[in-house]
């Protein structure tokens, strides 16, 4: 009594979830531009439906229920944690009254629209009371949590369960100085990388179906799941056997669809491979954001940007494109791992890439916190970018309009990104020293032993563990910056023959 | 009070419906067959909230109330209409005890795996049993409506409001000697006609180009809906701003591209035309099945099997196609106009199309009446075919076995194809007598007055008129045979040459 009536609504919810994922799947794939309206009042319907049946009166009386009957049973299982987790499910949900979550939905709607005009030529005074508003509600939103040590911990405990602020300010101080002075040397004492090569004209149905084959060889399972174009990759699961990534195709560079189908091809083998006994439970779902990208970073860095993985993907690629065969495979690999300081976030190298998460890390943080006022933000990222990157934007655009997340309110999201690339080679690393023959496997293009341990490890658990415990369990350490910045050190000292 | 929540209920229930058809539309078109399992309880869980929503008890006092708020009001006003549309889907579905429609569901569903299977080797037998169920149940459903005069009127009613058994038979008994006899006249009489060169080898991109030329030109908004493939061809509209058609592309044969696009597209266009202040209330949905087959069969057969159109469409074909190069379009009309009796309905010509329907008609009267018992359904069927066409099936894939309606329940859905083409005809005559020029805008391969025409006088109207008057107010004149032979005869005697 209670346990099996929360199981049943945890079930039902799920189910409306897949629904809602696959409004928003068509959105970005096939829909065409009218159904933009109606598709808004559906999604609309169906996710206040999910939050009244989550939040629901009764659900609450299970809950109670529910822990008294599993009280004494092993701590460990899997009825345990799934009350757990429902639990602060339905703590966090509670705490957020009806009103604001709506208020909240259309704040950020409109925010989003004006994001989109700003960055088309408006210019960010016409996004600035827009953030604003958002920020406030942030802000207000933040108070339904009280107490707390900073204003961020409940955001980041949204995407990133058990993190706190200071979790993160610890990890990015570690990280800042050696990342910086890696890039000065690559700077000043590496050799040219020429990447020219990976621009020019590449036909698309070849790009496709190199990146298929990729997929597949990766073990992706197209019997349950698929793959699409789209403007914005990304990875939607409406359960465990319908898993979708979509990919990006530019006919003109390579870089988009090689890579962006193994960073999606990570996502989705996360997704088939949480435990079927979990699907439609409480724990069927993923551990957190960071652990998310861990995978995606996992196979598009460490094992895609890797020269094991091209000794035997490179040959088929010059086959498909022409051009390449003039490039030796050295020059192809240095290209991939080309470390130049940039602007925009989502283009940088493994390298840069974080100074881009830490500098909106510190502006987020300075924002939430009142220090930074919405209208200094555009010259305080301008700033920001000079020092972290050495380069400042042109324009808004490339600056403070850069990124789509804090028009929708994610706020306490990007830090996830960083999480995610150091997770990603602390998992690795456990994995080849379980799975001595990993390394080898990939230069002939076999994944099952890495997949089969990140599946073992990692995947399967759900939302059984929280991402530190997760972290711990399969690495016997909390994360950390300094098997990163190794790799780091390692493979760049190669490709800009650092010595 | 009352009509104001009605038609939020209304709206509500339209943005339910709406994602409700985005995954039926998935799981035809995209969705990898891992995720079947989960698609049904998804679609079940959604059809089951739109059901308690419409039949919950407040909805029945919102009905009392909005009646009482429009009594006095013009009855021909869109409340006025809306309210009665309303009401009488309420009594309807209030009829029906939620118990049978779970049990059907389940009925049918089974029903439907075991035809399939029926079907694939596990022969008629396999499927006897449930056939009796899903029959069963459906007496009983009939049963929740009486009186009436025939068990087979409440299930007409469903797909075609205000028509009765008798009105069909009436209709059938005009239609059938002068068929059977143009059958045979063609048979004896006709010269022969070649249709051979509609089957080869046809590039599908050439296929699906030529379509899209043909659906643009008819009309058809591509920012409002798109076209993909599906073994089943289909049209949903998840609103009158996106709706979509699948069409199925034969390498092999030319036919089923051609004429399967143009028979979504009429479907299409119905859908799009409902009139905009319809969207989403009572009456923004379409009159009946035949109404809406009606559009289909009048862009398929009565545009796109014609002289007028080929002249202008032919010449781009031949171009698409270089083995047409050489075959007259005197042939190629004759061709795609070829009159044969066969043994699958849905490839059949149209002559000999509504002979199937007839027979089946005379079928599930029979079964529905208890005349017939389900184990003699297969010799029934044989008989009923030689009778109509003069060939039987060799095996009961081919005959007891064909359709699919059956299994899901769908009796007295057959009728409705054949009131499709007689009004197809019907309305077609009425457009061209209000807007001479229409034959000479085919032959140009402009629709714009024809569509026009069909936008005006029934599209926009919605569920505003039952059918039997939507076709009156249109037509000037009940359903009838008269027209359809009219059209047959003089088509056919130029295609046969029967003089």
């Amino acid at each position: 009594m209670g346990l099996t009536e929360l199981k049943q609504r945890v079930a039902e919810l799920a189910n409306l979830g897949g629904a809602l994922d696959l409004l928003h799947w068509d959105l970005e794939t096939f829909m065409p531009k009218g159904g933009v309206e109606d598709r808004a009042s559906q999604v609309a319907l169906l996710g206040r439906i999910a939050h009244e049946w989550f939040v629901a009166d009764e659900v609450g009386a299970w809950l109670v229920a529910a822990e008294t009957e599993v009280r004494g049973l092993d701590p460990t299982s899997d009825d345990v944690r799934a009350v757990q987790v429902l639990r602060r499910d339905f703590d966090r949900e509670r705490k957020v009254p009806t009103a604001w979550v709506a208020e909240f939905a259309r704040t950020t709607s409109l925010a989003q629209h004006a994001w989109r005009d700003a960055r088309a030529g408006a210019g960010f005074a016409h996004f600035r009371p827009h953030l604003e508003r958002v920020l406030d509600a942030r802000r207000e939103y933040a108070g339904f949590f009280t107490p707390w040590k900073s204003v961020y911990d409940p955001l980041l405990d949204d995407f990133e369960p058990g993190t706190t602020t200071a979790d993160v300010e610890r990890v990015f101080a570690e990280l800042r100085p050696p990342l910086v002075a890696l890039v000065e040397a690559i700077r000043t004492r590496g050799r040219a990388v020429d990447a020219g090569f990976l621009d020019g004209d590449f036909d698309e149905v070849q790009q496709t179906e190199f990146g298929m084959d990729v997929l597949r060889r990766m073990g992706f399972d197209f019997d349950r799941g698929r793959q699409d174009r789209s403007a914005h990759p990304f990875t939607t699961a409406f359960s465990r056997n319908d898993v979708r990534i979509t990919t990006r195709f530019d006919r003109a560079c390579l870089s988009p669809a090689l890579f962006g189908s193994m960073h999606e091809g990570g996502h989705a083998l996360y997704e088939q491979g949480i435990a079927a006994e979990y699907a439609r439970t409480a724990l069927g779902r993923y551990a957190s954001l960071g652990i998310h990208e861990s995978q995606s970073r996992l196979w598009e860095n460490v094992v895609g940007r890797s020269r094991q993985f091209w000794k035997r993907f490179y040959p088929e690629l010059q086959r498909r494109f022409p051009t390449l065969a003039s490039v030796p495979i050295d020059s192809f690999y240095r290209a991939i791992n080309r470390v130049a300081p940039s602007l925009i976030r989502v283009e940088a190298d493994e390298v840069t890439y974080n100074l881009h998460i830490m500098m909106r890390f510190d502006l987020e943080l300075a924002l939430l916190r009142g220090d930074l006022a919405v209208a200094d933000l555009p010259t305080a990222w301008r700033e920001a970018s000079r020092a972290a990157l050495g380069i400042a934007p042109p324009d808004d655009a490339n600056g403070a309009l850069q990124d789509i997340h804090w028009s929708g309110g994610a706020f306490a999201y990007f830090p996830t990104y960083t999480i995610g690339n150091l997770a990603a080679v602390q998992l690795f690393d456990a994995a080849a020293a379980a799975v001595p023959g990993i390394p080898a496997d990939i230069e002939r293009g076999e994944f099952g032993a890495l997949l089969g341990w990140l599946r073992e490890n990692v995947h399967r658990h759900g939302r059984k563990y929280e991402p530190g415990e997760l972290l711990r369990r399969a690495t016997g350490r909390p994360l950390e910056a300094a098997p990163y910045l190794r790799y780091l050190h390692t493979k760049y000292a190669d490709v800009y023959g650092l010595g």
